[in-house]
């Protein structure tokens, strides 16, 4: 293990690896108690196509999770050559079948397969990413049915930690469909009720949004793109980024960083580290969106 | 006709009323034109639920507009006392009607009846008003069929105008399902590109935030909430709100004022009258999405 960094000498830590293993242990009491009677655990079924690398770590991890707090994992492999009629047939089978209770298309897929496709075809009811366009509607109405797991987590970092969002100015960097975009909403909905601002690359004066902010979720997947100067002091920041960058100094040639840089401790009031921070609660809500599917379909 | 107030000098009026005008004439034209060969007109079909005379108004005005550039109108009525199954029986009808080719369900509903529901009801490929949380995901997801009617109305006022949105700085205030949240994500979209704040009833430095903004979107629906101190010099300012309120100088006892104080023309560089500005927009993007989805439906 590395030293913790003398930069992280002043801003709380948002620590998400602690808080997402309570998540995981309250998730596994509840199906090891009240939700045990059904006869048959929660199911979670993982789709990939290809193999790329970093997607084999993510579907290992979460089917790992997925274990360890007693929800089956249903993991389907298809061949970087599938056709995008293959892996429909895969998904509709998953929505048929009446014991799977989530479905998640891991991504990236292949390029002659349209994710902005896929995303319709995993059944709403089913769909504990949250990605499907009625789930992203229902989200922005206020009534969700899931909440996508990364904005979740950050969310419950927040929370967790006793940081007020209501009448706060938040600030939002980046606009993608399944951080920043859902995370600005989230933040802004009636009962969390920040004054939310999205940045993103056209932004032209990032220093003078952030600077107004109570809260910075940064989610530009840039390394190291918020600096210091970006930050008032006692700001929250959570870092949803994670990247490998070359470090020589390393015996592996590389370290994660993510999209706060270091010195960023030294201003802002809480931070969240890049491992073990947004990445567990990640997976967290993605065990607890597989859970909630599994009491509502049960439970009728 | 009531003179210019006084205080309407400064700002370049962002009028409405014209610009829809043209929008109608371009849609008159291809209706009559290269779109006249398909052997009908497009239809829209507008469903009211109960006598609330402010949507006997509204209702009046779009089916006027329809007809005037070449839409078939049908309005189907039922009484205040209608069951919500009476109303799904008749959304289902008109979904499976092949000659209809959008459908709006004027608000505001009777209380037993969930707007929520109803929202759902409406085939995702007539949906004009771009209420069914299918539609507001793909708006979202940057992927839009239809834009909602007011949203779009504002973003032409401003392109028609000149006004640059790319890195500029927007505040929407209001965070509504019909205005404030599609707004705020349609301004920050990809080619859009603003770099949007969503302002709502909790937000605690209305001033400072609007203060720092090139264009503000007023869509809280309280009367003359936005003042000449909120807004930068220069800034364009959209009105959405619509309001009567009483008025003993007037004739009929009321007049009729937006969200927007008149006093903020002397500090705006650009600003929507109301009523004339935001209004005709909002019918004009409603016929422009009918006529888009009757090109979609018979072209294929």
């Amino acid at each position: 293990m590395n030293p913790q960094p003398e930069s992280a000498k002043h801003a709380r830590l948002l620590d998400g690896k602690a808080l997402a293993q309570r998540i995981r242990d309250e998730l596994a009491a509840q199906l090891a108690g009240p939700l045990a009677k059904h006869g048959r655990a929660p199911c979670l079924a993982v789709v990939r196509v290809g193999d790329d690398p970093a997607s084999e770590v993510y579907v290992r991890n979460k089917h790992k999770a997925c274990t360890e707090v007693g929800i089956e994992s249903r993991r389907v492999e298809l061949p970087a050559s599938a056709a995008a009629d293959a892996l429909k047939a895969v998904v509709d089978a998953l929505n048929a079948d009446p014991v799977v209770d989530g479905i998640l298309v891991q991504l990236p897929l292949p390029d002659h397969i349209a994710a902005a496709a896929v995303r319709s075809w995993v059944d709403p009811t089913k769909d504990v990413d949250a990605l499907h366009p009625e789930n992203a509607g229902l989200l922005a109405a206020g009534e969700p049915r899931f909440i996508p797991c990364t904005p979740a987590g950050c969310l419950e970092l927040l929370r967790a930690n006793g940081i007020e969002t209501s009448g706060r100015r938040a600030v939002v960097i980046g606009r993608s469909l399944i951080v920043g975009r859902p995370m600005s909403i989230l933040l802004s909905l009636p009962g969390i009720d920040a004054t939310v601002t999205v940045c993103h690359s056209r932004t032209t004066d990032l220093a003078a949004v952030c600077g107004g902010a109570d809260i910075i979720i940064a989610a530009a997947g840039k390394p190291e793109l918020l600096r210091a100067a970006h930050v008032r002091p006692g700001a929250a920041v959570v870092d949803v980024g994670i990247h490998r960058v070359a470090d020589a100094s390393r015996k592996s040639g590389w370290r994660l960083v993510g999209d706060v840089h270091p010195e960023v401790a030294e201003v802002a009031g809480y931070l969240s580290p890049v491992p073990g921070g947004v990445g567990p609660m990640t997976i967290a809500m993605l065990l607890r969106n597989a859970v909630e599917s599994f009491q509502r379909r049960i439970e009728g």
